[in-house]
């Protein structure tokens, strides 16, 4: 049976074979270096299993695969230059180690390779498929534009919350599995069924980054929690914690966002965290993930396809599900 | 019969028509800024008229006009951020007007934009004609990047310089004639005769932008001659001139080249200037460029087409040709 390691199996042997060396060599390292780098490969891994799922051949999705994974590592290197960030998967980013316009460039060209890699190989659907991806990426980036305006706004609601996570983190696991699906010709209505599906699991894979934050184990987590705090950001967190606070706790909390520099960082970690806990808030975001992950098997559970093929996709939920990090 | 100024004002007609903002403002009002600042609109001018003349129905190649000319503005408007460019067609740039993260994410957005377009409309050839746009995108990012490398390079020759013009400028005018050859459905020998004129083209075009810095007469080139000296910047110029020079000239432009914030700016211009001339530089840049418009005339002579249809790609060629800004 093909499990969740085996499609993981076929994404890395594609990344092993390709070669992103070329000239001129400052344009390409920095690409080649993003590439190689790692990560969960999660998305190209359920395209491939999308594809499966309704019996296509997952060798006609290799170079979406590549494309979908290449594109997801363009945003993040553009993201990391526009978030000043200067470690990715525990290495320097881009434009840490070379500079800001090596950085805007390579990225510019990962983008273009993306569509390289989605047009290597022809499919009937192939129209279908590359309306898809890009209108996918303009909701990336979208998202990340909104994700920008909420570090200058005073006013933002869960439900903007939830729309910008959408955009930025769910959709690409969505457009992932559909196009994954229309390469295998699946049925409309069982293609919008995975897109939700993988709407819902991108939300609650995104929740779960905002609880980790806050409370995952630093020593499995591998970085420091409570940065999200530090830098004043309004994850799932703090706007949960304000609906769940009284008049003086929201007063409180707001206080405590609203400052920069003025008090020891450590303190206020504590004191927000202290909050947090005294409104309970850690049970109230678990609810919400949870909600979030039974939707995802809920409509996982209603397409119409063969059970069995259904098992990578349930183990990477419940990979996810589970994930410390 | 339909002249240079009938596409043109095709091309005008689809970007009138076209609604460019969208929600979130932040990351649309710098593209629709960007896009409504005009320019020449020579790339989806050329993309429409190459249609016609192999019959085609230019209604079905206006999405990939619109999108040329966003992959184009695109590129500027990344060029402008990475080369710090405060203004573009006499306006601020987008870096400048709003900010760095701006650009890079507006620009992001313009170019899956300008898949949008390319993706609008369906055609029989859908696939050479995204490959073609892509691959093309890729050529310009390595010509940017040459580019680069070359401001940090003191061994620049003639035909690294041809090679990065070829990729930065000509390839896009060229790959925007091929593809709406691809629409009208030509045969591949006359796709491939258009996509060399497209070359000759935007090489003659690019040669006579460096003449231009040199010589051009500031009161109808709109700005200041000699910004390439001031910019130490190896164009056209500098490496033919290297080319004529005797040992005793050729030490001293390389000197001059090598100056900076060392000498007054405009006495380096004079010197430089009286330096081209006294090798008689500027002929032989004209010879140059005189060539490739040649070149240009005679492979369009060549194209199996009805000649009528050829006016506007001849009208933009004197136009070109005669330029002075």
């Amino acid at each position: 049976m093909k499990d969740l390691k085996y499609y993981l199996k076929e994404v890395e042997e594609i990344f092993a074979k390709e070669v992103f060396v070329a000239e001129p060599k400052e344009l390409y390292e920095p690409i080649e270096y993003t590439l190689r780098l790692g990560g969960k490969r999660i998305r190209p891994t359920l395209l491939l299993a999308a594809d499966a799922l309704f019996g296509g051949n997952i060798d006609e999705a290799k170079g979406a695969a590549l494309g979908i994974e290449t594109f997801h590592n363009f945003t993040l290197l553009h993201d990391d230059l526009m978030d000043r960030s200067p470690l990715r998967r525990g290495q320097p980013t881009v434009y840490c180690k070379w500079d800001e316009n090596t950085a805007i460039l390579s990225g510019d060209t990962m983008y273009a390779l993306a569509w390289r890699y989605f047009l290597r190989q022809p499919s009937p659907r192939l129209h279908a498929i590359l309306q898809c991806f890009n209108e996918t990426g303009i909701e990336v980036c979208e998202g990340q534009q909104k994700d920008m305006n909420f570090e200058r706004s005073s006013e933002v609601s869960i439900d903007d919350y939830m729309d910008m996570i959408r955009q930025k983190t769910a959709v690409l696991l969505a457009g992932a599995l559909k196009i994954g699906a229309l390469y295998a010709g699946a049925p409309d209505t069982e293609v919008e069924k995975l897109y939700s599906f993988g709407i819902h699991l991108g939300l609650a894979f995104q929740l779960q980054d905002d609880l980790l934050d806050g409370y995952g184990d630093t020593a499995v987590f591998g970085k420091k929690t409570g940065q999200d705090i530090r830098d004043n950001k309004k994850t799932y967190l703090p706007l949960r914690a304000l609906q769940l606070c009284n008049a003086a706790q929201q007063n409180e909390l707001q206080r405590l966002f609203a400052t920069k520099d003025n008090m020891d960082e450590e303190e206020k970690v504590r004191r927000v965290m202290a909050l947090y806990d005294e409104v309970g808030l850690k049970g109230e975001v678990e609810k919400a993930i949870a909600d979030e992950f039974q939707k995802a098997a809920r409509t996982l559970d209603d397409i119409q396809a063969d059970e069995p093929l259904k098992l990578p996709l349930r183990e990477l939920m419940d990979t996810l599900n589970g994930r410390k990090k």
